[in-house]
């Protein structure tokens, strides 16, 4: 990837929308491109790193781990998505392990340059302040969903939540990625995820081939699943 | 309270620490003392507030709720909790309800003071920063407890961070609220809290009597609930 291509992905995060042209130039000068094959660990839970990072490409699963094997995965991040760099306010040491659960790349990016503008420029402070209590709302709600919903509430939620295509066959939403870390990203067993899913396909009609979920319409799954959250409709371009 | 008090209050706020004395002085000025009665609302899920509050008495649970009026309880905060700040990044507008579960008293603060100055003093914008980082973690803690644990764990879990007394009949754990609110507060339904706790002495050994829970020693409760968990023991003076 180009520096001019590095520097367009960096200015496209939110966070950095207002960012002086000095340190962005500075990150990009030392940025660097990694590759990530299915199954490599990006960083592990408590080891201290001095690089952050901005997928561009594949899925990264952030989990943490008890010492007996089972797994608590927070979230899947993909392409636009920053890691590691709320380390900058825990002495570099991560609280979660990144791993890549296919084939992903990173840009990754100096953490001391970071934490230098941050403590330095008001302007970069204010935009992690708003950037951390958007991150903080969003763990409420996926708190309250893992609370409310139950499991098949909790696919047909997370449906909404993606992008949708109008086709000749009606409206079609793709599961991202393999159903088994969907599972986990929900709270569920695997097992529990494929009643879950039978379940949902049941009580709202809808029809699951393979990655691919097709229905009438999407009142066929928010009649079914949102009654069992907070927010309002629509909620698709909302975090959660 | 006196000002003398109210000073103090604030001023033992980790997040207040190194705040300056003008700042403070501000803030106490300004200070009020607001009692309410159990059952009533500080505020409610939406409102927009221009006052953040100091527990001071009492306990507040923190909650959202459905249309169907399911509620999902986030936290229930006692004396020197802080409440409602995270509002001066939402434009005032509130992410929660938070309602007094018995009579309660707080110190109401002007959020525009609080505002200005983590806006205009780069110290205090930092204190906020790491504030929420570790609220993130909290948050990040609590979602893998509700992921991991099952309910018995999670209330010897519970149990495990609160203070405990070495007694002539044993260590003594007292529940600090009614269980009904502490079965919400640990996601569960009363009833399945029920069913948990009955669990919980049996594989435990603990003995409960009201709200007194008496073991011989700890390590019943960690040896049972720790291993669905990914922090190491001891965790007690951690937050979660």
């Amino acid at each position: 990837m180009q520096k001019d291509d590095i520097y367009k992905k960096i200015k496209a995060l939110k966070l950095f929308h207002g960012a002086s042209d000095a340190f962005l130039a500075r990150l990009v000068s030392q940025a660097q491109m990694l590759d990530i094959e299915k199954g490599k660990l990006l960083f592990l839970h408590e080891e201290t790193i001095d690089r952050f990072f901005i997928v561009t490409k594949g899925w990264i699963k952030l989990f943490r781990e008890t010492v007996e094997g089972t797994q608590a995965v927070f979230d899947v991040l993909t392409e636009g998505a920053m890691l590691g760099d709320e380390t900058i306010f825990q002495n570099g040491v991560t609280s979660y392990t990144a791993e890549a659960i296919e084939k992903s790349a990173v840009i990754s990016l100096p953490l001391s340059i970071l934490k230098e503008e941050v403590e330095n420029n008001p302007k970069m402070a204010q935009a992690v302040l708003f950037q951390m209590a958007e991150i903080n709302r969003q763990k409420d709600k996926e708190l309250e969903h893992r609370t409310i919903q139950n499991a098949p509430q909790r696919i047909g939620c997370f449906l909404l939540r993606l992008p949708h295509e109008n086709t000749e066959d009606g409206v079609l939403i793709k599961f991202p990625y393999d159903k088994t870390v969907l599972a986990y990203r929900l709270g569920m067993q695997p097992e529990t995820f494929s009643r879950a899913l039978k379940k949902l396909k049941q009580e709202t009609g809808v029809k699951v081939h393979g990655a691919k979920v097709v229905m009438e319409n999407l009142y066929q799954l928010s009649d079914y699943a949102c009654p069992a959250c907070s927010s309002e409709m629509p909620c698709a371009k909302q975090e959660a």
